[in-house]
């Protein structure tokens, strides 16, 4: 349903009409300048060649660096997404479970379903702002739960969890023999500190990016900090698969972490802003939604709500939105991505206000 | 064993010691100008979001126009690695089998074990001429055969299948009810002209990239041909798995084929130059080699080598082969590209030759 809402926005682009696109995490920034032209003259250079499955050494020996790990424990990969669906095919075999507080990025259920195994969720609310129910997690967990998927902050809520339940969380899911893979790759921008999943040791996974933190969705970058063997069979699977990711992209990425706590902050100076915004124009309607710990999401709920249908509508007064279906069983919600600037943001709220039924 | 030896010459170059590395098929030439700086101009234009999980329109109609297909029938593919990766794990499920004639590229093998299927060879050599047995391999395709891979012009022999004997092949495959992948990297770019899988229709695929003909094996851009519904298919998978593309590596991969003949011819002409070169030196030996159809590679074999044995001493004298086992049943061959200069490849080869046994 997200991609069919994201191909009729297009197809309604191309005949002409304006649409504000709220329906993407893709934000409207540039990727930074210095970025592209790192890339660009590693290009020159020739890096341009088949390179390391694990990823360039200098990046990860940067990344190590930052982690306080290895280079070993690091591993470059097609985006996030890769990392994340590589480690479900190494780790997970038919009969295994994973369980995700839900709502969750949509990916990660297809996932789940693409390997074949089971996707069990932990149900939250709006109504409880969101607190994970740490004895439901409990008791959600079995001997077959081979992975627990932590995403904090979340999309689509963009809310962090607070550093006591992550803790419990991890403890449960270690205690029962499960492995905590943490996608955080909205952390560096949140406007909250989160908890890090590295603060337990490799034997958890980290999964992050460079896409929102840097503004580089397109071009295809994350990585995966695991326990070293792991990391080998990683390499092992980009080997017979992606092969590596572009040397020349490795490189944009590496001058970027030169200045990484320039580039997070203006993002995150950046979609304050448009948070706050967001939250003025919303505050007055009779959605309820809590206030975002981190860019780039809304996720408010209308009682009654078949949020299919409301996408599919919304797109005729010109606003994209995801519906809440897509990130689980959130019928009555729907995902606002503030990815556009803040005039767009502003117009396209109002318009989607008034459709409200 | 091929990577063992890739990352040993790493080491010593690392060590300062000068290596002459036929072990690769990544060509010393650098990507056209003309490409770089469509991708550069691109990525300028702000082609850096997340795209098409099917690849940009406009590179999807110019390779239908060029196949004669539908654009529908094209997905672009994080090399052609990932197509065929891809293509396996839809298609296949276990107590499938594959058959293969061999030797064969390494990473189909790998594939098809990471998939869990039976990989079957059709074991050919160099006294023969690389011919295919057909009705051997008639007789290795059984109920479960799904798949066919043809891979011609080869590597590592760079032996094109004559027409009849593909189109025997095909035929046999298709009325036993088995698919033929045939991966075409090597075509664009052959000496002698290859049969293509697509005058058979799109009910069989092609796999096809940019890495050999376009000179951009680091920018891992592929593609493949198939029929409508597998191709959706594979756009699902790519939509949880690698996402899409670059955008701007697209651009310049499209920018590439308006010149894609003279592109070619350039290859084309260096390689014959260098295969006969190599050509002069080896045959005062006692190798036995066939004429290359194709860039880039020689498979000779020495009666009694034990390859990789061989390939690991070379590194002493400053040369890296390939050794036959990474290519199936093939202890007494070894690969040589001839990815490097003219002068380089006369010093190596003589190297090499001093070296043998």
């Amino acid at each position: 349903m997200l991609y069919e809402i994201s191909e009729k926005a297009i197809q309604l682009e191309n005949q002409g009409k304006k649409i504000i696109k709220f329906n993407l995490g893709d934000p409207d920034l540039p990727t930074p300048p210095e970025i592209v032209e790192a890339a660009y003259q590693a290009i020159k250079q020739g890096k341009t060649k088949y390179s390391s499955a694990a990823g360039e050494k200098a990046l990860r020996e940067e990344l190590a660096n930052i982690h306080g790990v290895s280079k070993d424990n690091v591993v470059v990969t097609t985006g996030s997404k890769w990392a994340i669906y590589s480690l479900f095919s190494l780790l997970l075999k038919k009969g295994d479970n994973i369980v995700v507080p839900s709502p969750h990025w949509t990916s990660y259920e297809l996932a789940a379903k693409q390997v074949g195994v089971e996707f069990r969720v932990l149900k939250r609310d709006i109504e409880s702002d969101w607190k994970i129910d740490v004895e439901k997690f409990d008791q959600l967990i079995d001997k077959n739960t081979r992975l627990v998927l932590l995403n904090s902050p979340n999309n689509p809520t963009s809310k962090v969890i607070d550093d006591k339940t992550f803790t419990e969380l991890v403890k449960i899911a270690n205690d029962k023999g499960a492995k905590v893979l943490s996608d955080e790759v909205y952390a560096d921008i949140s406007f909250v500190k989160p908890k890090r999943i590295l603060e337990f040791g490799t034997d958890n996974m980290l999964v992050d990016g460079f896409s929102k933190s840097f503004l580089m969705t397109g071009w295809r970058i994350g990585y995966a900090v695991v326990e070293k063997e792991l990391a080998k069979k990683m390499v092992k699977l980009n080997q017979i698969t992606t092969t590596c990711v572009p040397a020349f992209i490795q490189y944009g990425a590496l001058k970027g972490l030169e200045d990484r706590k320039r580039i997070a902050d203006n993002i995150r100076t950046t979609f304050k802003v448009r948070a706050d915004a967001a939250y003025s124009v919303l505050s007055n309607t009779k959605m309820k939604f809590s206030k975002p710990d981190a860019p780039f999401y809304l996720f408010p709920k209308v009682d009654g709500l078949d949020s299919e249908r409301f996408a599919l509508d919304l797109l005729d007064s010109g606003v994209a939105v995801a519906p809440g279906t897509a990130f689980g069983d959130y019928r009555e919600y729907f995902r606002i991505a503030l990815t556009r600037p803040e005039d767009e943001i502003k117009e396209g709220l109002e318009k989607l206000c008034e459709a409200l039924p």
